[in-house]
């Protein structure tokens, strides 16, 4: 596949991830909505689902969508080392691009919100105790569970005899959205589960730079590296592990 | 197929589609209900699986049970524009008449409930901050992330040679399903989510000359184009950016 | 298959749909569980996937752990009206016999209740606003849509030719405990969704003969036919709305 | 496959598990997390998929991650009785490694808990009522449901024929968390649903002797055997069911 076409549904799928997944912390954050106040379940209902359209949309891709996923396929030898830079490229324009959807969706809300100071967790995820070590390392057991999972499963669905494969595989973007969920609900708690350098980067620039919400808190930059190099450690590990397990019988 | 079936299938579809849906709404605001009060996830849940079941009582002729998702697979190429209003009409009678078996399944409720005034929101969409422009580009983004999706996503299961495909496609309609609980979960907030022109106009119908519920409220027909023309040009703007990347490799 | 064997997969089937049914409001309802007042969306989910385990378990005879499917299936001549007879009795006794696990599973929660007068709610289904047309207009609406949902899903999964048949068979029981989730959320609000009379007989007849619970209530036996003729008109009028459109084409 | 592949794979796969598990319970009691007194819905639902991801995980033996179902599969003549210890020891040293990534992820939290004492029901279960014979009783019906489903549902996907099985078996494993699911809902009330002893017994080795909680309270050991003798026991019967029902027809 070319550069181009990588890079378009790579933008794509990620920014239907962040535009559904910044969205429903919004639905749950400001005043007037109808999903005000849903709590923590509902968030990760959301996000878990955001991941199942996202990777639909980018299926031609391989439905990557996070960066931290790019890095653990090339480091288990999955993808080409090349096509990583490109991949992430997509991925962080998807980012920004699906954040500046939500304000959109959200514009009547952000501007009745009474504290607009504190409408960067909408966007970005914030720790509940800030400590960079500990919650680099709630990232990464994170990150690690994803990509081992997403390892583990077949995503090859036909056999070269023909034959079908089923198990996990039938399930498509469901299955991984399943871990998305339960990741959300057990390991989200300390750090709000970005496990995804794109998720969180992407509408820290966009809340930065571009959107226009009046009276706006600080994007907390010194934070902001933390759900990047966490989530990549993470994958990183995750596809070690899969080199030394893959072939055991 | 023959007019008559396609207007039958959709009709039938679509009154199980607003049926489950507006009951589940029904349930939520009423009185003397078990599930009175029962949240946002609760409605985002039951609207959800009231596509699955809608779409699979439709399946005859695609599990539409929407007139967005009819204009956007015409414009897409995928239907043609011949058989576009047969669809509608289907669909609307269909919302009409979910609407009345609601009603009639909730009856007694609604002869209870204390504030028959506001009970046009069990029915259709009231967006919680009016301003018809930015209502509009909501229903937008919903419904373009319904259709971008469905477009994307195959949903012939058996390929010419005879080798199946799988991935979402084995899913069924709980793929859908997924994709309009995360659209409720993320982009219902302000509106309401339509994103289905026969889901609002059918009930709204029923709720201004149908239904005899004492002291009803207005059915607001100065709101009620908005979840009419909104869906249809999110769809719209999904299948010409289906024609734009289909191709990409 | 021999009656014997019909007569054992339905009632163990059945069991289980009404052990996980029954006591998934046992958790709800009683004062020392862990669920304790958890709510109704988590009442429609345990239902729900109860009819996935029992269904399940119950696959050699199809699944069906409800009166009113085998009854619909034999009105749309998909099953032998002498099979129907055998099929109930299985189911019924499954009921009472699920409910007699519930109530082991529990005991110690029983025996602390403080208000045991209240207890039928946990095994058998009374209406919020007591009217017995309405109730059972309830019930066959409720009981239509998941006959209708059944008979127009094919569940035969392979072809003659071979070829495999995919969507929604794809899901085996996940589909139908989909279908049940939403008639839950959606229609389970007036009378608590019986929809199935063995589900509601049984548990009934376990309360009112058999279960040794201190205080117990009235097992309201003037309400226990609604539960049992409401769903079989709402199959019945299921499998001839099938007879009359299954051909359309 | 060698012992020790069994051996990693197992433990793998239940230490995912039990991480993601314990994680969920974390996330509920702790006092500065995002999920903080989300409820018991929110519990069942992550454990429910946290076996969806442990199982996936250790698909190469098989997905048991739980010392029932190792035992229920050698009653029913599934499993050689050789191969039980080998998956029994991956097994228990998973549960520990879980909660020791929990405590991990959460290491923050757990600092900051003003109550340490009572967090032994993060990692271990604990009744609600204690009352030993009971209690086992409960473990012993949910354990039974669990396997009964597991034995029932077949897993092998492709027939000797070459043509493709479907129903549950196309579902993954997503189906045995649907059946947890509703475990957990239904008869979770009272002891928490163990279910598994690797799953309790690991944990709470791990809290007892490893984990460093200041002031943290009683491991509990008179009751540990409980969620150890319950599920064994409500395994090998539902083995022996196996064996009496799966020839009927």
């Amino acid at each position: 596949m070319s550069a181009g076409a990588i890079f378009v549904w790579e933008m794509l799928g990620t920014s239907v991830l962040v535009l559904l997944g910044t969205a429903v912390v919004a639905n749950h954050t400001l005043r007037k909505t109808l999903g005000s106040g849903s709590g923590f379940l509902f968030i990760t209902v959301g996000w878990a689902f955001a991941v199942f359209a996202g990777a639909s949309v980018a299926d031609a891709t391989g439905g990557h969508i996070n960066p931290a996923v790019t890095f653990g396929l090339a480091v288990s030898g999955e993808l080409p080392w090349a096509d990583v830079p490109i991949y992430w490229a997509g991925q962080i324009v998807g980012g920004v691009l699906g954040a500046v959807l939500t304000w959109l969706a959200y514009k009547l809300q952000f501007d009745d919100h009474p504290e607009p100071e504190g409408t960067l967790g909408i966007f970005s995820t914030i720790p509940t105790i800030p400590n960079k070590v500990w919650n680099t390392v709630t990232e990464v057991i994170g990150t690690f569970i994803l990509l081992i999972w997403i390892l583990l499963t077949p995503t090859a669905t036909v056999t070269e005899g023909g034959e079908p494969v089923f198990g996990n595989a039938a399930l498509g973007y469901a299955g991984v959205s399943f871990v998305v969920l339960v990741i959300g609900t057990s390991l989200g708690g300390p750090t709000g589960y970005a496990i995804n350098p794109a998720r969180d980067l992407g509408p820290r620039i966009a809340y930065a730079w571009i959107l226009p919400i009046r009276g706006k808190g600080s994007p907390q930059w010194g934070y902001s590296w933390v759900p990047v190099v966490g989530p990549l450690i993470g994958a990183g590990l995750a596809g070690l592990l899969y080199l030394a397990v893959s072939g055991l019988s």
